[in-house]
């Protein structure tokens, strides 16, 4: 992109080196940033280091959060003692949306990946031990992905879940809610046979 | 998302004011730049800012520049009796990356669309007639796109052009190549027809 002079050159990489967003994408906003009124820009540029800066892990469930524990944490109407394990913060946020579920959090903030060398001790487990024996749980749901890595660090944390005698389930693998059985994977459907329960 | 904390939010609602990006890709920029390393952050937060700024109007051609002239207008090499009119800075670099334009262009910053009220006055249209005048100019050739709004403005700018005597060119519209005649819209295919040349 030598067409541009020095400074849209440098923010097209900036934006450029983001997840998701390719050279004509980081091209499309870096016009469209320089066309926004000074004052917006700079409220996104003190967005992002503000987050940077300010965002810390919750105490408790290690999401992001601003304080000591994230809103749901801090929240007393949560079930507290019902823990849902995910992989993200994304996730998270993917289950809140749901608006019915009603228990707390732990992000790993990862998976167990043998391929990329992430071990257990390289994920947030260790808290969740630390929540298992402090605090009182009934329940650990496992809702890490069903990837490889999310169903092998599924396993991996029911082995360690087990002997402490707390529930422990995993969330079901199966068809989507209005997937057309005919572009699902045969692994999907596979597994949707396996879990097929009585009507 | 009233499950992030303040900062989090912030910065989604603002990613999100960007274009092209929904808030489920504000929400994953958002997770993955709390994740960069700080420095990161921070260059990205001033390449933003130092680009709104710095960029300026290219005095001959109109478009981003750092300068009081772009790198193509200050180029020798070019040849500077004829001028490609596009409707962005984006088109122009559209043009670029095929390597084989040698003229220098005009960049209008929008198109006539009396549907949005945007009218022969508010693009770039009077430095163009300033250039025509002032400089030697051979060929005027119309790149504006073939929306509605490209057409009218190309037809538009035609108008003013050839009273001058300069020669005044259109770009071809029709078939993309590669494309699949099968799916492509009636429209293109009549242009196409239309635009038939001797083989």
């Amino acid at each position: 992109m030598e067409l541009y002079s020095g400074h849209i050159n440098r923010l097209v990489e900036e934006l450029a080196g983001l997840p998701g967003i390719g050279e004509k994408t980081a091209g499309r906003l870096a016009f469209h940033i320089i066309g926004m009124p000074q004052s917006r820009v700079e409220r996104l540029a003190k967005a992002l280091t503000d987050a940077r800066e300010h965002v810390c892990y919750c105490q408790s469930c290690q999401t992001f959060t601003d304080d000591v524990l994230c809103p749901i944490c801090a929240n007393g109407n949560r079930d507290h003692g019902t823990i849902m394990v995910v992989e993200t913060a994304r996730d998270l946020a993917a289950y809140e949306r749901t608006g019915r579920y009603e228990g707390v959090y732990h992000v790993l903030h990862g998976a167990i990946s043998p391929m990329l060398g992430i071990g257990p001790g390289d994920i947030r487990l260790k808290e969740l031990m630390e929540r298992l024996e402090k605090e009182e749980i009934r329940e650990v749901i496992l809702a890490t992905g069903s990837s490889l890595e999310g169903e092998t660090t599924a396993m991996y944390v029911s082995k360690l879940v087990k002997p402490t005698g707390i529930r422990c389930t995993r969330i079901a693998s199966g068809v989507p809610v209005g997937g057309d059985l005919e572009y699902i994977d045969e692994v999907t459907l596979l597994r949707a046979l396996d879990g097929r329960t009585e009507i």
